[in-house]
């Protein structure tokens, strides 16, 4: 199922694009999508259900959903936790070690948007970078996890998330990376939470984002070096994951700061697409804060 | 005011501890202790006039308050930042020079508890240490502020927090500090939310730490590097503070991590107690996850 919250800022409602792209409205079958929604084993039944007995209403386009904008796939997010240099391509255009274990930094769920929103590029900011990632919506608690069975078992789903980053914040400003990692609005997400089931595997997904139209990440999540079920395997050693977390599990090459002098950094006005295969696509404006 | 919450996990109720000591519950006045009430300008007013009438029911000790449990003294925490080597003391023990600006790491809102709960060292945890902080709860939006005065005006209160800290995970194991800041259970707070009128000078507050009754942190808040109001304004340049947001402002000299070997890390069993003046005190024993 691709789920998603239709409406404007803090009052989304839930829906489902099925599978002849109509927006269906949820508000009857599920309060919200939400840590909630996702520790309810039966709440996915119930929607698909309704979906298979063609009980879901439609939700009218171009009056409320057709211009309506998408909100993030997911309300009361409890943690947004980051997997830093898990690409190859993209540990070698920083020029970084191949790290031995995940390097884990984190956002503030607050810097989560919607898919299409405007991103706010810093006062003082001049290294504002894109990072197109696919994102882990965790369903289940992972708590010292032994297998990547177990791991994979807690996944709920998948979206896209640009993990906009601040390299002077994060880099050249002492100390720890999240400084650059969250400014408000540096996490647009989204447009879907593809359901896991829809995603048999996500070490075989092609990842792209484009700058004014041009082509500047082109990976696959087949190059991460910690897999997915590694990573909440891994995590759940270090911190409990809860329904309704969010994982980003890195960006393949092809960021600002990989480039060479003078690095193409977001600019006001500037568009960023994002795209991952299955997931969906976002785009956003760039204004300066 | 000294705002608490009580009762167990999850079911905690908004009190007051009144100038007599005496526990008056606030269910009755304000659904909780929580952003919503942070963002209610007229909240903090109805709280004091029901209590200068003598309008707020006794919590009966022995049977509901004086047995019962404190828990965080803020429930739906939006975001935890937290300020490394931010003491003068405890960076010299560290052996790190005095930072030009702020360190940033993050932890989880789900790592806090309440200020007596029992704290879980990690599996494989050989080197889980203790930290007293001065907790600043953010009651306004923090936005690129110009001054400290600005700055003060965002903070609702201050609490006690301890900034639990697996030393290995932090700091061996590949990467950024918040793999060692984030285990379950590593934030018990409180046990009360001070509000600002009653902390004239948060930089003139006496900060302990005891581990099995042997003292091992004598600090003040007069010794941080950066002061709450720079570390509030500094910060809004980086994020947007929210209503709800808690920000840990460093610890000073006397973490294990500090001590001559072999470094006394935390084991099951232990007892840690913390008390900042006026701020009161937390206990916690330690138990293997």
């Amino acid at each position: 199922m691709k789920l998603l919250r239709v409406g404007s800022v803090g009052t989304e409602r839930p829906a489902l694009l099925d599978e002849d792209n109509t927006l269906r409205d949820l508000s009857g079958i599920v309060p919200d999508i939400d840590a909630g929604l996702l520790a309810d084993e039966t709440a996915f039944t119930r929607v698909r259900a309704a979906a298979a007995a063609g009980r879901l209403p439609e939700l009218a386009a171009g009056t409320e959903a057709g211009a309506a904008r998408v909100g993030p796939p997911l309300s009361r997010i409890g943690k947004v936790v980051c997997i830093g240099l898990n690409f190859h391509d993209h540990a070698r255009e920083t020029g970084a070690a191949i790290p031995g274990e995940p390097i884990v930094f984190m956002k503030a769920p607050d810097t989560v948007v919607g898919p299409d929103d405007t991103v706010l590029i810093p006062r003082g900011s001049e290294k504002t970078d894109w990072e197109v990632e696919l994102a882990v919506v965790i369903g289940r608690p992972a708590r010292y996890l032994a297998s990547h069975e177990e791991a994979l078992a807690c996944v709920a789903g998948y979206a896209i998330a640009n993990d906009v980053s601040e390299r002077a914040f994060q880099i050249e400003r002492g100390g720890q990376w999240d400084k650059g990692k969250n400014c408000e609005t540096f996490n647009p997400l989204g447009p879907w939470l593809v359901t896991a089931d829809e995603v048999p595997d996500p070490q075989a997904l092609t990842m792209r984002l484009w700058v004014n139209g041009e082509l500047r990440q082109d990976g696959t999540s087949a190059d991460q070096i910690f897999p997915v079920a590694e990573v909440v395997r891994y995590l759940s050693h270090f911190m409990t994951l809860y329904p309704g977390d969010v994982i980003s599990t890195g960006t393949p090459a092809g960021v600002a700061m990989g480039q060479p002098e003078p690095k193409p950094y977001l600019r006001e006005g500037d568009v960023v697409e994002l795209e991952i295969a299955g997931l969906g696509r976002q785009r956003q404006v760039m204004k300066s804060a």
